[in-house]
């Protein structure tokens, strides 16, 4: 271990920091992750045993849905009941440069000198599917450092980022009218991740159309499920109906706390978590080796050529991975 | 071996068809590709000497931007070239029913009877990242059939789905007048992966608007690209621009040819195709081991009761897959 984290002691060090809410601490932390710093993973291991007390809910829905905005209120609402607030915005962001766009961020800026507010966005880093690794270790970091509630919120609507979002314990849905055709496809995507559905900017032309939409959709379940997502009508730029999305929140939480369904998320979501640390790692690996082992560059090439099919290249990439025991070596 | 088409003479019969171009011999791969059967991926590894003919054209955007209209309308002119044509819809699904949502591809309906025409709705088949693999596969299962054109089209705009897209030999980022504010972070992600840019919808309000942004967007550029992106308008519902859009997609593959581009496309796709293999499959093991192995169920309940972190349980799980020889075994 080289880095300045990477003795026991400072490992030690920086998760004592973190538990006791220090949040340039955590903000440091989070960036060694995303640099899938070796010496950050060890930190986070020893956070892991204090983590599993925030109540984590995700809110997911198409861009221009309003899902800042509504963020920003909901924020609000659970500061105004002294709540400490982790929010992570999954942003997709440039394969090249990285760095995660902000874009209507700007929105949730009147809580960015609220010390009881930690805002984090997460960008995609490349194309290897890191997004749900660097979520969950987010998540985690969150809750250890006493965030009381973490939402995560997505900008957009891709697979990746509905399955991170429904690894939250309440996901909640944004849905806003007249988005146009497509709408049909996502909503039908989206009906069973649902926990909540919001239909935000309630008060324009075919909002009541929208909620029709959702009921009819809901009649069509083969069975009654023991929870039928309520729909709650939201003006989040006026603050409109937020009273209500909260105590819907609460009532799923509560919902979950009767049932097995508690436990039946937290192993599906430790499920996801650990597949996720797999496939990334071993996807990262093995792209590094075809991007830069001369070995793994005529694998390529040969592949480009015709010379080699796919199938054939991948036993061999995952042959090699294996035999150097450089695989079991992604993983930290 | 178990399956029908598991023999060596099944899967060379079954290569021969499909590179004779039976439509029915075409699907009935898919159909198997899709379901993971390993006699099916016998047959493509023998379709794939004989792919990399067809010019693979991606088309991507926010919903609502019309896309499904414009590559009705690009399917339209490539049959009037007499090009054989076939497309990939990249969907996002239920992750429960695993169906694909057709949704608006009721306007591609107008090619269905066309024998020329080969729509294949491509779903997003559970959490596992499975979608870059099946579109992988069936873009060589079309371009060994004989089709002269292949177009990947996504619904959504997620990472899973630019990754795809970005794949294709030219990228067509469809952007519309008016989609809120949102579209700022989308359109800064997506500036770089777009070799063409359509804003459709050209005859409404903000049009010009969108150009001008997307132009001011690439002045920011730090240094000229040896091909600057053009924009093109369109209104696809009334076919406007389409032969412009045809032409610039054309001047792009003469640019890839003139350059070294080509072949350093061929190669990242190459690269793009072979991890996501890999990936794909690990992950799909260790899922179901997670999932369905006793001791891999144990082990996600002690990651959910915060007596195992993850990332040790990953190496528990990358550790066991590698030692039954598991591992290789879900690459077939």
């Amino acid at each position: 271990m080289t880095s300045a984290a990477g003795s026991p002691n400072a490992a030690d060090r920086a998760a004592a920091a973190v538990l006791a809410g220090d949040v340039r601490a955590a903000a440091r932390l989070m960036r060694l992750l995303d640099d899938r710093d070796p010496s950050a993973t060890e930190v986070l291991r020893k956070l892991y045993p204090h983590t599993g007390r925030a109540r984590v809910i995700g809110i997911t829905g198409n861009p221009g849905s309003g899902k800042s905005t509504l963020t920003a209120r909901l924020i609000g609402k659970y500061r105004a009941q002294g709540l400490k607030v982790g929010v992570l915005a999954v942003d997709p962001s440039s394969p090249f440069s990285g760095g995660a766009i902000l874009g209507d961020r700007i929105r949730m800026m009147e809580h960015a000198a609220d010390p009881g507010v930690f805002i984090r966005s997460m960008a995609t880093r490349g194309a290897l599917g890191g997004l749900s690794r660097s979520t969950g270790d987010a998540v985690h970091v969150l809750d250890a450092m006493g965030c009381d509630v973490v939402i995560i919120e997505t900008v957009g609507v891709g697979q990746d980022e509905i399955d991170i979002v429904r690894t939250a314990e309440t996901t909640v849905v944004v849905l806003v009218p007249g988005l146009g055709d497509d709408i049909q496809a996502i909503k039908a995507g989206i009906l069973e991740i649902a926990d909540i559905f919001v239909v935000n900017k309630a008060d324009v032309d075919g909002a009541e159309r929208t909620v029709g939409d959702l009921r009819g959709l809901q009649m069509l379940l083969s069975e009654m499920p023991d929870w039928l997502p309520p729909i709650v009508r939201t003006v989040a730029a006026r603050g409109d109906g937020l009273d209500a999305l909260v105590s819907e929140i609460d009532n799923h939480g509560k919902h979950l706390q009767g049932s097995d369904q508690a436990e039946r998320r937290r192993q599906g979501r430790a499920r996801f978590v650990v597949q996720s640390l797999v496939r990334e790692s071993v996807g990262r690996h093995v792209d590094r080796w075809l991007g830069h082992d001369a070995t793994g560059q005529a694998l390529v090439r040969q592949v480009a050529a015709r010379q080699t099919d796919p199938y054939a290249a991948a036993e061999i990439a995952l042959h090699t991975a294996i035999d150097t025991g450089e695989l079991l070596q992604a993983l930290r």
